[in-house]
């Protein structure tokens, strides 16, 4: 199963809607095949896995129970039937209505032993995504925010290229392939310019872009030029003329507005419904206040480079309304590491 | 001369206005002796090290250039060479104008070996508080910061206990037990009250108390309850009712001002001057950007809680009058640890 999850993690940032599932399987001791889910989705990790070679009587280890409808694909549930495997080993169930169980009963139906729940938290981990989508109608999101040691991501003069070193730009750009999307805020937009492809990594799948503006007060010269690389979503608010930035070729959504600020449930809600698994946010403040008091934050990526800036500089993260210690979010730490000159932590939700 | 380096550091914090000075007597591949700078600063390594041995003809292995005044104690070149030991290995030369070169010299006049510049960067590290007091007529300044992810001390409202977890705080009283002083500004004894103490340590010897205040309009409940068990001192601006503290028990030390705050440089000059070599500055943001810009800061720690304040919250680094990034204090990531639930980052100066 260990090797199904670390095929299954291949998937992230490249799968969505779908979920990024690993297949192994195994039989006297060998293993004869593996499988991911391939690139938009389709085929299956399981299709992949069973590929091109005799599964009978071999044990399948998957990390999330195999489909048991007919969508753009057969369902795996049949495919493993028909190869006669002897037993499927999974390691947490699939909560999409059409499946929800009905995977494991037509494998258990057609005689083969299943086994559930095997090392199901790590397969949560890596399913985050699709999960949060299927049973929250939201996507995972993940919070960038690189900085000076006192948590500035510009000068007073609005000077911030660069804070942090190349080599955590450099992983910053990984992680965004790891990620169905990039999410920034208006302000950002305005500020950087940026284009928030993936770059300098050979990597050619880019993450879709999202920006979040209420009034879509933005120029983005870099997020219009780059839309034949990449899709450029405007997430708005409402009495917008949208259609001037769809004609550009950017995909709009109008969402609810809470004061001049796009709400940022409704925002997500819009994102899943569109099939995102994994937003990587980078940004600015407010957008990064917003989605952290309404809980919508799920992992923290800080980078932080030895430098200061001072208290005129502008914050990582905006007002958020906080009186008391005791209703601040809270996050715990899952991994640090020297990046370059810069640290990398990395904080999950509690 | 690791060994020698490693004893020298068991009197950091220990042994101002002295060096903390480690030492090893070796012969015949066996160690004969081993002292460190006592507590209070005497008697020093060499003599401990010594003490109750016969080191005829052995190697002495000393992290500093052996003394040659007498002082409050006779000359260690001297006991060296009454010692009769054959070679005498320096990891650094001890730039005190009443050493500087010529403990070498006596050593050698008497027929003894020397090496010198063994290990030299290490002990450079470890002796930098005693080195800049001689060379630069101020102490080694650690400047630590505990802060929120977003490089918050407290809430809108002024909440700050506690950010950081009892892992945090705990080391924290250790690494003030490292240092001569703690230091902290008028706002943070007006906002925390503290006693800055080192406690639940087993730890006996307590550092001064040093209090940066323009005007001294502080309260200070704790830290004058605590005088009978460490020293305050009170460094202030010109036009100040002083004797009424003296009268409490602090000493203090008028100092210059810019403005309405103290003079961070001539502050270090009265403390060098009082023989602190090591300080240990725990904010408040004003006097952390006070001392920043002024260069005056030779390592950072940072304590980062998993959880985020906004930006109403207390910045950990007041105003710097930056504008851009290149002018802005750099520092290079020396350690990164977890501390409890908490991040724990060491930056020194480049």
């Amino acid at each position: 199963m260990g090797m199904a999850l670390s095929l299954g993690r291949r998937g992230l940032g490249r799968v969505w809607p779908n979920p990024n599932v690993g297949c192994v399987v195994v039989r006297d001791g060998r293993v004869l095949g593996r499988g991911w889910t391939a690139d938009g989705g389709r085929p299956h990790a399981e299709t992949q896995a069973l590929d091109g070679i005799d599964a009978k009587g071999a044990t399948v280890y998957v990390t999330l129970e195999p489909c048991a409808h007919h969508g753009k694909t057969p369902p795996c549930a049949e495919a493993l039937i028909a190869a006669k495997v002897a037993r499927v080993v999974i390691a947490t169930g699939d909560p999409d209505a059409r499946v929800a169980g009905k995977g494991i009963a037509m494998l258990r139906g057609a005689g083969i032993a299943v086994n559930t729940g095997v090392r199901e938290a790590g397969a949560r981990a890596d399913l985050a995504g699709f999960l949060l989508r299927v049973e929250q109608n939201r996507p995972f999101v993940t919070l960038k925010l690189a900085s000076s040691f006192d948590g500035r991501i510009a000068t007073a003069t609005g000077e911030s290229k660069w804070i942090t070193g190349p080599d955590a730009r450099r992983m910053v750009h990984a992680m965004r392939a790891q990620h169905d999307a990039v999410l920034v805020g208006a302000g950002t937009v305005r500020a950087d310019d940026p284009s928030l492809t993936v770059r300098d990594l050979g990597y050619t799948r880019q993450p879709v872009r999202v920006v979040a503006s209420g009034r879509l007060e933005i120029e983005a010269r870099q997020l219009f030029a780059t839309i034949p690389d990449a899709p450029l979503w405007l997430c708005h608010g409402p009495n917008v003329d949208a259609q001037k930035w769809a004609d550009f070729g950017a995909q709009t959504f109008e969402c609810a507005v809470q004061g001049r600020q796009i709400d940022p449930v409704d925002m997500m809600q819009k994102l899943a419904a569109q099939g995102l698994t994994r937003v990587f946010c980078e940004g600015g403040g407010s957008l990064a206040a917003s989605l952290l008091g309404a809980g919508l934050v799920d992992e923290i990526v800080g980078f932080t480079a030895g430098t200061m800036l001072g208290a005129e500089g502008t914050p990582s993260i905006g007002a958020m309304g906080l009186d008391r210690l005791v209703d601040a979010p809270r996050f715990e730490l899952a991994q640090i590491q020297r990046v370059g000159a810069d640290l990398m932590h990395r904080w999950v939700r509690t």
